[in-house]
């Protein structure tokens, strides 16, 4: 049968068989809340969006940009905008209104949509239009509509989102994933993370972040409810598993960091810790030390499970669970679970003879947004090159190191090249070199090496927030080195591993 | 990325992720039995099975027939001829030879596998070439070769297997299950099923059977063992459920009756059921009355799960799972468990306004093997007539009667017009009808009305051997009665509700 897979599919499901199942618990007390949705409630406004947009103008195909922390509405959108054959664009909150407003240009996006909380840092982007989303925005954009179960027709390769990011370079890329990617990928996180009927999930992660990384489209699949979590701080993150038992969330190290600290000081009261023996997190980004998810694990009683993977690639690559029935001892299992992983079904892995780590995979991205160079590089021989240096044996995938010059912060990719450029901006740096440096909280930090002109003296509080002019704040470097010189080849390329080699 | 979906992905997993994991436990003691296979071993044989076809001239997209019950052999066929870019086309072996000639000839299978057990009983089925599985079919097909990663570049919408369908008609019409069938259908089983690492999954549902309904591809993926069942009589499948820690496996009713009663004599003796508490059987076919399946989950303690769907469409589209932890009473479980249950991810229901039940799947078939009419018919404004009558509300389907003329006995699909025309051909027979009847092991069992020759009476056990000439035994009557004249309709149509209300 000739039947396209689409995002639509999702929100069939949920219609269909899951309507009157809690569908979306909004982040209560901000303006613009949805409060409590069931799965009905939830598609009757995305079906609503679908007419609004439509009403509007807003053509098969144009990109609609939201900037928003989690909310009920930015998952909304994604199921109204992609399931009536629109393209969502999904900003960092976290990037400056000049960033923002780049992606919204390059994307040539016919709308834009704004968090309530975040329409006056964003004042100043433009868009042909612009809707703030609190309580005018339900009428005008989420009034329920009766949601029958045909949605547009849409094509499985039709882009569905398109997400920007830092990647190497200081212009971000817009990465175009199809409805066949979010499929496939929803499918696969979802049977791979053992997403269940009996879950409850928690979104810790932003969902801006290469969508959720699927989460949004399985759990409303399967009617598993989707609880709003706007800020990560730990006893926040531990009240909501409580009051709403999650059993499932993920987030970046950071985050995992918070919650064991607030399960610790519970521990410490001889207080019990919400979610112990039923919850699993899900850490993503750079691979996490045995002994950090050892000690996560005694503390909080949660199941840690690890993935890998990038925007290009849908995202996720490869998923790490070592299954409480393997017996392990805590600090095996540990060991085991500091890998990336075992590919997910559908995706291929291979490390060229550099050492650096190729996937292939019916997800993967279609190219990057109206850049056919760049995605003929990044897809050379059909295998995507991450930039990320590793071992593939015995069907795990280790990172062993970062080839491309990214830093991974708090879960943010900052793009060495363009913090460096920044740093080139100002009037007493002569040469500049950035790298990550391993950080508690945040994993790694931004650290800057500049050659200064001659006779100028250090100024370490300045440089830092002369890029804060320009570059988003988890961007800016948060210390700087003075040199005299910096380590280049003969082609004048940075030679970074010397800069990283004392702090790794 | 543009990267088909294929079944090689299935083997491509377990060969890297699960090398080392037990693969294949096949059934011990017959002439043929590979033992016991780790996946890795069965995958080096899969590859040296396409290396054999290779070299034996089967080119990419011919057939190869096979004629066996569950055995180690068909589930490498399987990964071997599909992953190789072979097209696999699984006999019933309880077909006459006559029936299994027309599907090797339909076909145009150029090789053709019979099992050691089943050689004599189709020696007279010819094809340009046929290997029985034996010892000998060890060296020569199925040898260990080194598998590397990298299979042969096949389509996701190249024909991956042909199954024979009796449906409506006498003569079986070859269903084209793609590649990209194949892999949504498997994942999406796989995902409802809620299969996962931790499972042991036994092979009592014959492979044939619209391809073991994805779980042999499922299971591969995630490293689940696979244990052979070729006889399904309840005490033998309950000594295995305990000897390999089984978790999973499926069957229609009848192997449901027979495990529940070896579980009962059990029960009675006092002695402890294999897989109590840590087992789930998904049931398959004709709904199953609730009184039955809280039976079943009393005796056994083992979770039932209910599966509807047909050959045309991949097979599974709707599976019934109701969790333990929604905390129901047995017969209020049970009375859930009645229904067909939620379409899976991908599948779409609805019923027109005459009752019948319609599907529309990415996972369906491409059509009928070189019966472009037939698929035209079938698959009419792109949603397949499932032929059932049923409701679907709140998101769960419910079969009230099959509207084409099959009856479902044991498990086997029986063209109640293939026998009828049977029936036709004896000297004496004037008329006649088959329906089918409730039987407590068979689930349907097949009885004929049959008006006679003026002054002759009838003789059942003569009928019935007459249908024994050229019918599988579980198609033929198991009671035949004489009537007067059957009632049509005024174009001469049967009126089979009016033969059936007695019985239903």
């Amino acid at each position: 049968m000739n039947v396209p897979l689409t995002t639509a599919d999702f929100c069939y499901r949920a219609l269909t068989v899951h309507p009157t199942r809690l569908g979306i618990v909004d982040e209560p007390g901000f303006p613009g809340s949805l409060g409590r949705l069931t799965y009905g409630e939830t598609m009757a406004r995305a079906a609503g969006l679908i007419g609004a947009l439509e009403k509007m103008g807003i053509g098969h195909g144009e990109r609609v940009a939201v900037i928003s922390p989690n909310a009920a509405k930015l998952l909304i959108s994604l199921y109204g905008v992609t399931g009536g054959g629109r393209v969502l664009v999904p900003i960092n909150f976290r990037l400056t209104s000049e960033e923002a407003q780049y992606i919204v240009d390059d994307s040539g996006a016919q709308l834009l949509l704004v968090d309530p909380e975040l329409d006056e840092r964003f004042a100043d982007v433009r868009a042909p239009r612009r809707i703030v989303l609190d309580g005018i925005a339900d009428a005008e954009l989420f009034a329920p509509a009766s949601a029958d179960d045909d949605w547009p027709a849409v094509e499985e390769g039709a882009p569905a989102t398109i997400n920007y990011t830092s990647g190497t370079t200081a212009a971000p890329k817009g990465v175009v994933l199809t409805h066949r990617s979010h499929w496939l990928n929803a499918a696969a996180v979802g049977w791979g993370f053992g997403v269940s009927e009996a879950d409850r999930y928690l979104h810790t992660l932003p969902i801006f972040h290469v969508n959720g990384w699927g989460l949004p489209l399985g759990c409303a699949a399967l009617g598993v409810p989707q609880v709003i979590q706007r800020d990560v701080r730990g006893p926040d993150i531990l009240r909501r598993v409580d009051a709403e038992r999650i059993t499932l969330l993920c987030g970046a190290a950071p985050v995992a960091a918070t919650i064991e600290q607030a399960a610790q000081a519970l521990r410490d009261a001889h207080e019990p810790v919400p979610g112990d023996g039923t919850t699993r997190m899900v850490s993503g980004g750079a691979p996490t030390p045995p002994a950090v998810i050892e000690h996560f694990e005694r503390t909080t009683g949660w199941e840690m499970l690890h993935a890998y993977g990038l925007t290009e690639t849908g995202p996720v690559l490869t998923v790490n669970r070592v299954s409480p029935s393997e017996g392990l001892s805590p600090s095996e299992r540990a060991e085991r679970l500091a890998a990336a992983g075992a590919p997910l079904l559908g995706v291929r892995m291979r490390v060229d003879g550099e050492g650096e780590i190729l996937a292939r995979t019916a997800k993967g991205m279609t190219g990057y947004w109206q850049q056919p160079e760049r995605t003929g590089a990044a897809l050379a021989d059909g295998w995507f090159v991450t930039g990320d240096g590793g071992t593939f044996e015995h069907g795990t995938l280790r990172i062993t190191d970062r080839k491309k010059d990214v830093i991974v912060s708090g879960g943010e990719n900052v793009s060495s090249v363009q913090v460096e450029s920044v740093l080139h901006d100002h009037p007493d740096v002569v040469d500049a070199a950035v790298i990550g440096v391993p950080h508690d909280r945040w994993g790694e930090t931004v650290k800057a090496f500049v050659v200064l002109r001659d006779g100028v003296a250090l100024d370490e509080t300045a440089l830092i927030a002369h890029c804060r002019q320009s570059l988003a704040g988890f961007k800016c470097p948060t210390s700087v080195e003075q040199r005299d010189a910096l380590p280049r080849t003969a082609t004048g390329k940075l030679k970074k591993y010397l800069l990283r080699r004392p702090y790794w």
